[in-house]
């Protein structure tokens, strides 16, 4: 294998599958990363068997050449010093070669490194994936679907099925919900025409595959293929596959969580509730639960506050646009609140409350495609 | 105690307080911050014993209102809440009082705080402090000799005395001197005629007190005045008071490591050196003391090469502006040449070897008054 490749672009893709490598991996071959050199152009590959990620960098774009490639060929480099080798190269180019037994070199103005390869042939394949349901979606609204869920995964290992994000596509809906029982967030979008066909509930995809995914792509409204097996489900942009096993088991059926009907409805500015309530959080972290209180006032007004003795307290009185229904007084976890209006990019938000004890839900003022779900902490 | 304050001016004096406040501290007060409102303003005082830092806001400056004293008095209030309520208050403006109680009210828009808080008589006295020397510098020359000398203070304990930087004032010359018994780093500047009758040479400050204090100091061209006593050094600017214990001891006598004559001299680029050495170190981070090797070579080249067998091994030439007398290889620790090479701001960097085993210095081209001692590591 020999090629000179533009560093800045193998840059990029290292720290792209450097997300899937992990220095905890029973297979030694997976802390290394692939690199493979063809005709088209350098693939690179990086697994932690749960999460497989391959990064492509054409030999040509647009009519500029990325790489120029002298040898077609395959090594694993090891994923501890090759990124930071490349990193600080002196030139904006580097050649990377091999020889038969397995050394690479790595050139680039007067540096050069001689590192200890592994064959590539020792890599394990790849699953052949033959895809059951495709769809597509823009590279931003995944990405906010993943940001207004992914964070109520549950972080236990207590039931595994909850450290998912429960991924369904009904009556032409792609639905994203996530639970870890003490709160739930849930993002709904309509699908194009064009993905009529495709119909599935119970895809659980883990938490950390979509975390990592998120950080990958890019805010754009370039075109994503998402693709679903039985156990495995596929990303794929134009030079990215990404590729995480499902979570096996059936997911807890949500929808009968959330309460049809409220006695007290707020209507509040998201930002500064999110606000109060961060700063009654202060004085709650020593508490169980980082739990602050909300009262309805008169005059439209909340108040927000929170006490811990040996500490101090803080009370805020927050101006709503409205209150509806019943006087209300209710206690909860600061970071699950900040959590859930930290999705809620609208500047009204509106919260449902049925009761001190009964879970409460959120949503953007005139957006019924989210859902943030709440269960208050017993104190009054 | 009352008063309303405008928040960033507040925020601003709390960071440099809190430099000087840790958990960890046998006086449980010493864990808060001591806030004094006088008719001239507001102080605040934070301290563990060794650095003592006071922090004052003058209740105008430049004709602008910066503080609304109503009623005098003192508290103290915890390091651990404070600096975080004041910073996300919604107002820009805040208020603060006190009771007979101690407790600390915060008020700022519809946010009101109530902190416990500790009667400010319990928090020790800053002793009381009569300079013997006491002489003048810009803020940026200060920080400069800091920056250039504090990161090669001893971390261990086994030679207390080697934790702190040796500063000296003989002869009209300002000097700071830090050795680890490994290297050496050490920074001279002339001192103004009106400090002409300064004479002082076993003064050992604490390098985490100068480390600390480096942190707060602006870079601008201020005048610091810095006494010393016997056992302490006091660094003030108009608002900022920062006291500091020295360490008890006879610094060592440095003045006789340093070679007098050279054997081989290279005249380098600083940056150039500095990132090839850095590069090189990649491949040493797993051997002993992360060691490089230095060897001269025809053509006015220096060859920069690490080998860690297991890893791969990494070789680059670099050419050196010129190189004279004998040839030589030399091993040393690519960290100690990292942080040495990080001191020189200048493009080049004249660098004299006494052969492999004797320790070798740097300064820039044409400035005497840095100098940069590293012993080197027996490898060949």
């Amino acid at each position: 294998m020999q090629f000179i490749i533009q560093r800045d672009l193998l840059i990029e893709s290292i720290q792209h599958v450097m997300k899937a490598i992990s220095a905890r991996v029973t297979i030694p071959i997976l802390t290394g990363i692939k690199i493979e050199a063809t005709a088209e152009g350098i693939k690179l590959t990086g697994s932690d068997s749960d999460i497989s990620i391959e990064s492509f960098i054409p030999k040509e774009e647009e009519g500029i050449e990325n790489v120029e490639i002298s040898k077609n060929g395959s090594i694993v480099v090891q994923a501890k010093y090759f990124p930071d080798i490349i990193r600080k190269l002196p030139l904006k180019t580097v050649e990377i070669s091999t020889d038969d037994h397995f050394q690479v070199t790595i050139k680039s103005g007067g540096a050069e490194f001689h590192l200890n390869g592994q064959d590539a042939v020792e890599y394990p394949q790849l699953p052949i994936f033959k895809p059951e349901n495709s769809f597509e979606l823009k590279n931003d609204l995944l990405k906010n679907l993943i940001k207004q869920t992914v964070f109520a995964v549950s972080t236990v290992e207590t039931r595994p099925i909850l450290t998912g994000v429960n991924m369904k596509v009904e009556d032409h809906f792609l639905d994203f919900v996530a639970t870890d029982s003490h709160r739930l967030a849930s993002r709904k979008i309509p699908l194009d025409q064009a993905n009529e066909k495709v119909n599935f509930s119970n895809v659980i995809i883990p938490g950390k595959s979509l975390t990592e995914l998120n950080k990958i792509l890019d805010d754009n409204e370039e075109t994503i293929t998402i693709s679903v097996t039985e156990n495995q489900i596929l990303f794929q942009t134009k030079n990215l596959y990404f590729l995480s096993r499902l979570l096996d088991g059936n997911y807890p059926e949500t929808a009968r969580l959330i309460p049809e009907q409220s006695k007290t409805i707020v209507y509040a500015k998201t930002k500064e509730l999110l606000q109060a309530i961060d700063r009654a959080s202060l004085l709650a972290k020593e508490n169980r639960n980082n739990v602050v209180k909300l009262q309805t006032k008169g005059n439209n007004e909340i108040e927000i506050s929170s006490n811990t003795p040996e500490v101090g307290q803080v009370t805020e009185d927050v101006k709503t646009e409205s209150i509806e229904g019943e006087e209300l007084k209710i206690s909860f976890s600061a970071k699950y609140m900040i959590d859930a209006l930290k999705t809620i990019e609208e500047d009204r938000v509106k919260i449902e409350f049925t009761g001190a004890m009964r879970p409460f839900i959120m949503r953007p003022m005139d957006n019924e495609f989210i859902l943030q779900l709440i269960l208050p902490v017993r104190t009054y």
